[in-house]
């Protein structure tokens, strides 16, 4: 075998041929810096660190008066203390003036502490004064208005009262988010609002599809008397641009070496960093794909252990002048519900894995089946189930918390060409290869299908 | 109030402010026709019908012999049944020639079955015959190579032997999907698979984001004393792309009336169906947003009873040229965790809503909180935490069910101001409105912020 993989009996477990695919990828695909706006979904690269602390500044937590602590010791309700309001802190421009005894400087929530206050005593624990000292309006309520004269404080306030200290949430330079994973909405927002206008984030990994077979027929040709329609390109584009990645598509070939082959060769000239064929991987008459595969790398046919999805092929080609990681090719069964099970266990490993993503499986949730399923004994089915959902949709757990799940489109629904089945369910069940059939009642692994 | 909501004590519940907000929905946005390949994630406008039945005409499940299955009755391993081989039935073309009494066509996997034939025998249970009657290859392991002369069957075939039926997954003009939900990959496979080439979708919702303040620095803009860098610009057009929704950049308005003005009449203009601004919502000195959005139309302060995020405006302005449903005006709390937790539970439904979604609310999963959390009583809380989880990184659940969950950023992430809290939360854990602190081990109700 070109791609060196351990085999038992001639046939693979699941984990063989997954780790046989993830070991062929030495590296991840290149590095770009684009704006941090743009960058949702992205994987990136490397940590992202603040460029500036959160708040940049010293700044008021409330509408009020920046003051210096011990000018207001001995304040109290009826004996207040009075202070010369001499400025004002607004957001966004510095203080019209330092605090110094016996002064104040009203400030807006968020705006910066002026130089020489140490506290900032809300507005509604002070009275404004006009110039003559009588109140010149009632218990400030808010912080508008024209700038009084002076105000009374009615209450002492301790060093540091209502002010959010520079740094208090973020320092400069912390690590903000870790390398290899996508970038969040809140992640946008926390690395945008720490002063980080552009990231390093892999580029997009591109995959090519393409489709097989002279039935095939494209959305507008007639079907014809033996034609039916292409559900493989437009699925397993769908499923590419799903994980992430971009999908370049190859169109349809028909089963013919020159047909094939052209269109391989204009996948690698497009730049992909994997190939994904449908269909033609079987050993029947007319399969032409492997032979077109092994005229541009190595290529083996894989035996695994799986259901549905057994066999496929895969391997590796060099990549044009040589340079980079090898292109991968992937043969998938021309069965629409294999190909998009071969896809999930071995193809989106591989483009997370080139994309930079640490995690590369979808996390296993506990579920419960609830209607007798019979598989192939020695393979692992991955059996097509809906979960049973509460009115609001959330899905149904039973006293232990394992998902209720059900076979989607019934028994009949786990036929490996019914496409009704794939499109209604949540989750793919786990039924180990041991088992020939379980019964009502089994506890199941779930790979939720909508999750990362 | 120009939204007509019922109110308690001029303090709105999430519900009735969630309601007030859904109710000045009358329609949906637009419906277009786009291809099937290219409408992954986007919300189908009405059902999907099969164009051809699935199979669309019967087929072999095996590659084989197509035949009569009476021809066959008496074949047994020692006395097979001998059948002319007049021809080739292949996937993509009409088979060569009917199957008439005492002949069989040699058949594909895939392949439309000839007239006159009414089961197929798999291979494997025959040996091809030469011209001269002798075996010209061992018992069949495939069906590749030369057309044998005539081929022996070793087994009765019953009536439908590895035939899969036209219309077993599929009858033409089934209903595949329903209207109102997101198109995903395996619905886009199922839709194409069944020959339907475009699909009715509703245009993507637009929703114009504008960041206010005279402290908002925009990436490449120095942040002098008193500048702080723009989070919820960046964070709420990625919130708006992950809801399925195209942002406009409305970029970040000083505090003055008519640079807000003319900067949401530039989001009119650009065809938004929501305009969405940040800050400046607050009763402080120097909010303008409110007296901008009356300019436009009708506006109010909602308080809502919620923590973070009580205030906000909303209301709607009448569209250019009056047609259509209102633009919807949002102006969400200045802080960046106030304003996301506020698209979360009022912009976001209300997005859905306008783009056809049937389903606007996050499934709500169970929770039980690890450690115990201070907030306001009368208000609901939405805490921002992280849940435990396994070495795969699934979330761990109790014997309950429940998902183990703690305060992310500990007690002090709970501050609204705390983005670094918001960026490693999972989701939010709903704390009652009667409740003034929850000690650890209380149930909670879980939104997932990764799950629709």
């Amino acid at each position: 075998m070109s791609v060196a993989v351990a085999t038992v009996g001639d046939i693979l477990s699941v984990e063989q041929a997954r780790e046989g695919v993830l070991g062929t990828i030495d590296r991840t695909v290149e590095v770009e810096v684009i704006a941090t706006a743009d960058a949702l979904g992205r994987v990136l690269a490397g940590p992202v660190r603040a460029a500036t602390a959160l708040p940049p500044w010293d700044n008021s937590a409330m509408d009020g008066y920046a003051i210096r602590s011990e000018d207001v010791a001995t304040a109290t309700e009826d004996n207040p203390v009075r202070l010369d309001v001499v400025g004002e802190a607004r957001a966004g421009s510095q203080p019209d003036a330092p605090v110094s005894p016996g002064r104040a400087l009203r400030i807006a929530t968020g705006a910066p502490l002026p130089w020489g206050a140490d506290a900032v005593v809300p507005v509604e624990l002070t009275t404004p004064l006009g110039p003559d000292d009588e109140p010149s309006g009632p218990r400030g309520r808010d912080a508008t208005g024209p700038l009084p004269a002076a105000c009374l404080v009615h209450q002492r306030i301790p060093i540091g009262g209502s002010i959010r200290r520079a740094g208090s949430d973020i320092a400069a330079d912390t690590i903000l988010l870790d390398g290899g994973s996508s970038l969040t909405a809140a992640g946008i927002a926390l690395s945008a609002g720490a002063g980080v206008p552009r990231v390093a984030v892999h580029r997009r990994v591109r995959v090519a599809v393409l489709a097989t077979g002279d039935e095939v027929r494209g959305p507008d040709e007639p079907m014809g008397p033996a034609g039916i329609p292409d559900a493989n390109g437009p699925g397993l584009r769908a499923l590419v641009t799903a994980s992430g990645a971009d999908a370049i598509d190859l169109g349809i070939a028909r089963d013919l070496l020159d047909d094939v082959s052209r269109r391989l060769e204009a996948g690698i000239s497009a730049g992909a960093d994997v190939i994904i064929v449908s269909g033609g991987v079987s050993v029947g008459p007319y399969d032409v794909v492997k032979t077109a595969f092994d005229a541009l790398g190595q290529i083996d046919l894989w035996r695994v252990a799986v259901q549905p999805g057994k066999p496929f092929t895969f391997g590796t080609a060099p990549r044009p002048g040589g340079r980079g990681s090898p292109v991968l090719l992937f043969g998938l069964p021309g069965n629409p519900v294999s190909s998009f099970v071969t896809f999930e266990l071995f193809v989106r490993p591989a483009v997370r894995r080139l994309a930079g993503q640490r995690s590369l499986l979808r996390p296993v949730d506990r579920g419960v089946l609830r209607e007798r399923v019979s598989k192939s004994a020695g393979r692992r089915a991955f059996i097509r189930v809906v979960a049973d959902r509460d009115p609001a949709g959330a899905p149904v757990r039973d006293s232990k918390g394992r998902v209720s799940v059900r076979l989607a489109g019934g028994q009949a629904g786990q036929g490996s060409h019914v496409l009704s089945a794939l499109a209604v369910a949540d989750a793919l069940a786990v039924v180990p290869e041991v088992a020939e059939s379980v019964r009502a009642g089994t506890a199941v692994d779930l790979w939720w299908l909508d999750r990362d």
